[in-house]
């Protein structure tokens, strides 16, 4: 959703840096596989990389190899860091993969930055520069970016904040990390890189260096301070998905969307809502929905892996669940989990039921309370409700079962046979009265 | 709720601008048609312009027109715009009905701009001049809006943007578009709009220029930018209704109302809510709802169309639909839909249950699971539970019944008959065990 | 969760006055009692003093006094203040108290104010000063507070805002009205005080004025605008508990939590969470909440008195109740209920369910619909599911039974009596089938 599709020039070699440890997440999981609007953040950058890469390297580390992996795509291939000597060194480790491409430029991303947007990369990527740094404006004296040194277009070196002298820091244009280098000078440089007295540490930075010190052109392009968020801890992550939210609603705003105290609600990166479409308040839009022209979703949905075609009113309070279709029309009212399910052209399930596990065909009725029991411990069973059939309130459907055409099933029953085409059935026991019974028990109890 | 009714003059005849086509909406709905804060746009301005006006006039286009005639009260007419020629033309459409009115101000408002405070158009009602123009203040040079050139309380003329000299753009009093024009003056000065030399369209704005030229006293008052925000996109009506709901959940705060995270609550324009009244997060309070003193509204529920006395607790997760009214007291707890009903004093449904079609009279306790079938596919039926009754957990009640005072209903049973007073109903199957069956069973599947 | 515990010197005596009448809340209920993130203002400045503290009085009115007694510990001590004569006055009603007390610190603090920091109390405290009053910085002229008029670190003296030069209202040091005096000072001064020509009451402030005329130690120490924020309105209220809530959760992040959207997520200021607990959107984190690592908390759900075992999986729409615990990867899915209820370790309660005053074992099933009738009009009763047992789905159990470990009950019966172990019950009634029933009935209503 936020990168739109389009054909673009796919001719860089993305190295994508995402081996950091993330110690500040307090997580058991590394940083770059925490999610962001719904995705990964590696498969962000990794898709984004996708819109500008012909050859794409991902730096990992032992811990978190075998998750990304499954996240790349032929071609891509990822490579371990052990040692976490700076990105200097990241890159160095890629040095094979990079002489092994033919794409003339080499960019530089990394797995926990998100939110640069893929025109910035094109930008990056089309300055007509031996080495571009992407750079961002930051007032604030006291960021703890490295500054860069420049004049006019041309990038003279980047300082470290804490190797940056008071006037050095008063220079607002910051580092970002992401840097566009020609193949063959990055081959030559990177091995030119020498270890900080400080950290020990090789920074990819000192490059820019190098390449004034070899009359090599260095530039640097800007972007908002927003694209470059890098994600640390959980208060990052938070910034960086609100951020991300935001866009999102925004794009659906624009294509004729209505959202109702849009801060309250979700939206899945991927998701799919087309214009007229009313979303109220506090809804949870999540991966793989589409949603057609003209739908509602009432306040406190929560949409999973569906299709609402249009004119759908679901919610509130509806739970639409992977595998499920909801037809023209049809509704889903409050406090109904649909899952696995098909329901019909004009069907009903309006209040309290849970259809797991179903096809309801067009025109049926199922009443508040339904519950199909689509499950006996071990297996999972389904069953079909006929055209126009009509399920009574409070009724349990035992599946498997053939609910033919027409159908009516009186309120309360259990259902464990499949019926005949428009055939009444009722499973119910005989009401027995006993009557002062009520007042015999109150009395005992009041005693 | 956001227009305090009081005795007010009305003497003014408004003229709404509602024909705009809102292309950016991208919505088959006409723009002034859209809702804020749960009323259409066209609506709030209605209200608006009824405070301060003896006579309403709206100009709308073919494709509105049928839907707005609806929302208009007696003696206010609608007229259709064909074409789109600006806003002088717009009036000019209006020109007759002006004629035939004594009032003596001509107010333009705008169908699409809700937010203008009925404190304002009073102002500018009330301001003595022959045209008077709303502006406010925008420090940004670059905004697209026109400039209004004055000199101390005068009002020389309104530069549109684009035609405005860099210096011009400098002046930060923008216009609203909003004008009270005195009736004669409009009359005669309507004709005299020229089009515009590039869109061909005539311009209200113009009048400041022709009244000046004639020494007509034409001036200008300002108002809060917020108060005339038009909405030409989804984003715009977010932001009004940001702004219209903040304001209104501010009056109930000051008359006595708690909100928990007030940003994730929706609150209708038109809500009743006395005060020590709590309501919790994420709660949607929709239209036509009176909440009394001491209520409490609890996380996640839903109102519409309701009455709620003093002492009701109401969710988490409830939701009270129209035609519903619960007593003093009475309680509605965690995924209860309440339709068409009464509960009455002191009773009690707390726990996943459907009372649609009821009346449920003092002092009930309604069992978890509960169904009232008020539906045969056809009809809908109606029940009555009579006082001090208790309805035994996932009961079935087949409506219509008359359940009579103090009954007792056994868990799990379904009813279809009316009772008798203090009877005792029990409608249960046998339990049948089969020993072993469990682990035979379990056996079986395991294979 | 926002005053981390650790050992502190308590050496004050601290006065909390909390006798103002709040007219403006427009509330019964006394303005301190209002509540903070879940608790009484009064109780969240009593948990600040009780920090830096060896004694504690509280100023009261008649009308508050009882309910905050019951907050009160061992040795602390309301008095009240009956005529409200000014925040000397109020000091003046402590003063035997303080004439009895060893403290040689006198602190005075604002039961309205509960956003004051810990660390602040420290500072105040340790300042070697006979007074220090706490101010902040606020920039805006008309703000209303009193100024600090001062000298380097010397406090000069206080001047109220009505009674302030233009001149004066420019300095930006304000008054917070917290203060901490010496002992024996304060006994002087207090008696020192003079009421106002204007307004009759005798300010605390004046301390400030006396301490210099008597070559004491007078100075100021200043806090974030943010901490002393008082409360009169509900719209303070709001205010105060927003910055409280945005504390609570960033706590949270920094030790390893998720939230998605955090500002439509409530969370109560004692809850314990722990890292990589994933909480979604529009969660309720109440009273007496905690949650292990690794638990995730889908959108919506509503915890209370409960803990969350790791691995446990609530949600979307659960709603658990006090006195519930959830063991190891226990799951409560959507639209049940739990209370009074132990669930088991990898038991499942998934869908639309009542589980009230329950123990389930491990590894149990409890299906869609099911119903605990735990409540007869009178009494509670529990019932017990035994490990591994699978109760089908819309089946009622009227409690107390005892379902034996292993038993399998089918869909739609309601269970009275207790089960052997292994046994598989099934109490449900025949199913009664009309041939052509259903279109004879449609037919009929068709007509």
């Amino acid at each position: 959703m936020t990168v739109e599709t389009k054909s673009r020039k796919k001719e860089a070699h993305s190295i994508i840096l995402a081996a950091g440890m993330g110690t500040r997440m307090k997580s058991k999981r590394s940083k770059v596989l925490h999610e962001v609007s719904g995705l990964p953040m590696i498969e962000i950058v990794l898709r984004l990389a996708r819109e500008v890469s012909k050859k794409i390297t991902v730096i990992v580390s032992e811990e978190n190899q075998k998750e990304i992996n499954v996240l790349l795509k032929e071609g891509e291939k990822s490579i371990i860091q052990k040692e976490r000597l700076g990105t200097g060194h990241a890159v160095n480790i890629a040095l094979e993969s990079i002489m092994q491409s033919d794409a003339e430029k080499v960019l530089i991303l990394y797995g926990d930055t998100p939110l640069v947007r893929v025109e910035t990369l094109e930008d990056i990527i089309n300055k007509n520069n031996d080495v571009t740094f992407l750079g961002f404006i930051n007032q604030d004296s006291s960021n703890k970016y490295g500054r860069l040194v420049t004049e006019g277009e041309k990038l003279i070196e980047i300082i470290e904040f804490k190797d940056a002298t008071d006037e050095q820091r008063q220079i607002s244009i910051c580092n970002s990390g992401v840097v566009c280098v020609e193949r063959n000078f990055i081959i030559d440089a990177i091995n030119k890189l020498e270890p900080s007295n400080v950290t020990g540490e090789y920074y990819l930075t000192d490059i820019a260096h190098i390449a004034n010190s070899q009359s090599k052109k260095c530039g640097f392009i800007l972007c908002s301070e927003n694209e470059v968020i890098g994600v640390n801890s959980r208060e990052d992550l938070f910034l960086v998905d609100s951020i991300m939210q935001e866009r999102i609603k925004k794009i659906h705003m624009q294509n004729g969307v209505t959202f109702l105290l849009p801060q309250t609600i979700y939206v899945h990166l991927d998701a799919k809502i087309e214009k007229d479409v009313l979303i109220e308040q506090g809804c949870f839009i999540g991966k793989s929905v589409e949603i057609k022209e003209d739908v509602t979703v009432r306040a406190f949905s929560h949409l999973e892996g569906c299709i609402l075609e249009s004119g759908v009113i679901v919610g509130p309070f509806a739970r639409i669940r992977p595998k499920s279709f909801l037809d023209k029309n049809a509704r889903v009212g409050n406090f109904v989990e649909v899952k696995n399910a098909k329901i019909g052209k004009d069907s009903k399930a309006n209040h309290l039921a849970y259809l797991g596990d179903v096809t309801v065909e067009e025109g049926c009725n199922i009443g508040a309370g339904t519950i199909f029991c689509n499950y006996n411990g071990f297996e999972k069973f389904h069953s079909n409700v006929g055209k126009g059939s009509f399920i009574g309130s409070n009724s349990t459907i035992v599946s498997p079962v053939n609910v033919a055409s027409g159908t009516i099933i009186g309120a309360g029953s259990v259902i464990v046979s499949s019926t005949q085409e428009d055939t009444l059935v009722i499973a119910r026991a005989k009401e027995i009265s006993i009557i002062g019974g009520g007042k015999k028990f109150r009395d005992k109890k009041k005693k």
